[in-house]
């Protein structure tokens, strides 16, 4: 039997314990989630506890990282579950916060990274990686990790928060981890429980269009266009996709777009299967 | 004689510096400046000095803060002068990175306080906050400080930093001095130095409206829109007032303007005298 797994649901107390283990030399490993825990945020534990004596993660669904009309009403909660998952991981604490107690009034102060949020994700919502730098902030203050761990199912929010941390001098190591993916590819999200049967069936298109892209490429393919274009139209021929938000293929630091894909590029895709709007990604040369 | 005060030109250094201080204990005050020191500073250092174990002294002048076409290139510098007035006053450390030092790259991450930014100093200077708060962000990443010091001349500067703070969670207590005053009551500051001696009696404007306005107020007039007019109309008697910039009278917390002048209420004002812009504000019903 683990050790019981310490609930936290002010800043104060969460200043007040980090602080007191900082003082006495130990290092703290920190897993910002949204909850409605999956595999992927468990294998960010699983590595933070690895590298740190102390492992905090904190469960927030941030409202000022959702447009209007975006699910965050609707964004999957379940305390109970999740506290379950995250002692039986061997999280140490586990912080929850209130919208009340993250935003006591109306908040002024935001965090932005310019340029690379433009692109992928930040193009197609605007807002949306402000809302994360920011509270990202919040919480790196509130916790003051050493480590940070984040998955790269959300590689832009990875690179944009990695960028935001070298920019502002913030002490904290950003690890970024590999996305964990079903048996048969699809990539966990606490999305997927959007999801009717059929529509699950439909949403393994991102995974298999990043297969093809791979073959694409394997088979000497280098125009971005046509592997983007081939793309698309498979994502499409799936009975239940409503919609390619996009796919790019980009450099992976600029997120700028590439005219002919190399190694190193990220080639990533956003698509609405049924209600769920759906990420997945690839960088080219890497396991897939 | 005092000890002798260390000078640290890179992050990497000061990083480590104060982590070991703070491992043992030590609190730190801290004490930002764009340097060309002056008696306003210097009260800041004796305030730092009062209530911490270590007083660190930044000076940087910070591009980002600077519009194109106003005073980065000329603002006036003199690091070995500096160095000898913070030596003296009994700062333990000062910080005096490059520009380069502070921006490796191109910085792509602001810190940006909305709403109360866009008056007074704010309206007339876009960006400069965001430059302002931008660095003070990496600068309390960098110096860990327990409390830092401003200057109650940039009072909208002082009441920014401090709304930055708290929205954040950063874990700093954000200290503001009384201005500080030559005798015949001209704020000091740095760019002061812009003045021939001419202007320098012109600069006196500034100070001596806000005494009217007191008087008026003493005297029982409260419309907001006749104290400025009389401050404007008084201003612009001095022979080398170029263009009153702003006079302003705001509540202190929404720096919105007010109707009826009320105690705590901001009596602010900027005024380009020759080719220095100044600037000074009284606090309803406190000191002046």
């Amino acid at each position: 039997m683990g050790k019981v797994m310490r609930v936290i649901r002010t800043v104060k107390e969460m200043k007040g314990v980090v602080r007191a283990f900082k003082r006495v030399g130990k290092s703290i490993g920190f897993v910002p989630t949204m909850g409605y825990l999956h595999e992927g945020h468990l294998s960010l534990v699983r590595a933070a506890k690895k590298e740190n004596d102390l492992v905090v993660m904190s469960i927030f669904v941030n409202p000022i990282q959702f447009a209007p009309g975006e699910d965050f009403e609707r964004y999957p909660r379940d305390e109970k579950r999740d506290f379950n998952l995250a002692e039986k991981e061997g999280v140490d604490i586990v912080f929850v916060p209130s919208v009340k107690e993250m935003y006591p009034r109306k908040n002024l102060t935001f965090v932005e990274v310019e340029e690379i949020t433009q692109y992928l994700c930040g193009g197609k919502r605007p807002g949306h990686f402000k809302g994360v730098t920011t509270v990202v902030t919040k919480l790196f203050n509130i916790v003051m990790p050493d480590r940070a761990y984040f998955g790269k199912k959300d590689f832009q929010q990875f690179k944009v928060i990695k960028r935001m941390v070298e920019d502002l001098n913030m002490d904290v190591e950003v690890v970024g981890c590999p996305i964990v993916r079903e048996k048969d590819g699809l990539a966990l999200s606490s999305r997927n429980i959007y999801l009717t049967e059929k529509e699950r069936e439909s949403a393994l298109a991102l995974y298999k269009s990043l297969l093809l892209a791979r073959k694409l490429i394997e088979e000497g393919e280098t125009s971005a266009e046509r592997i983007k274009e081939k793309m698309k139209e498979f994502i499409l021929s799936f009975p239940h996709v409503k919609n390619v938000d996009y796919v790019e293929i980009v450099d992976q630091d600029s997120f700028k777009s590439v005219e002919y894909v190399k190694e190193r590029d990220l080639i990533a895709l956003a698509v609405f299967v049924g209600d769920a709007r759906l990420i997945d990604n690839w960088v080219v040369g890497e396991e897939l």
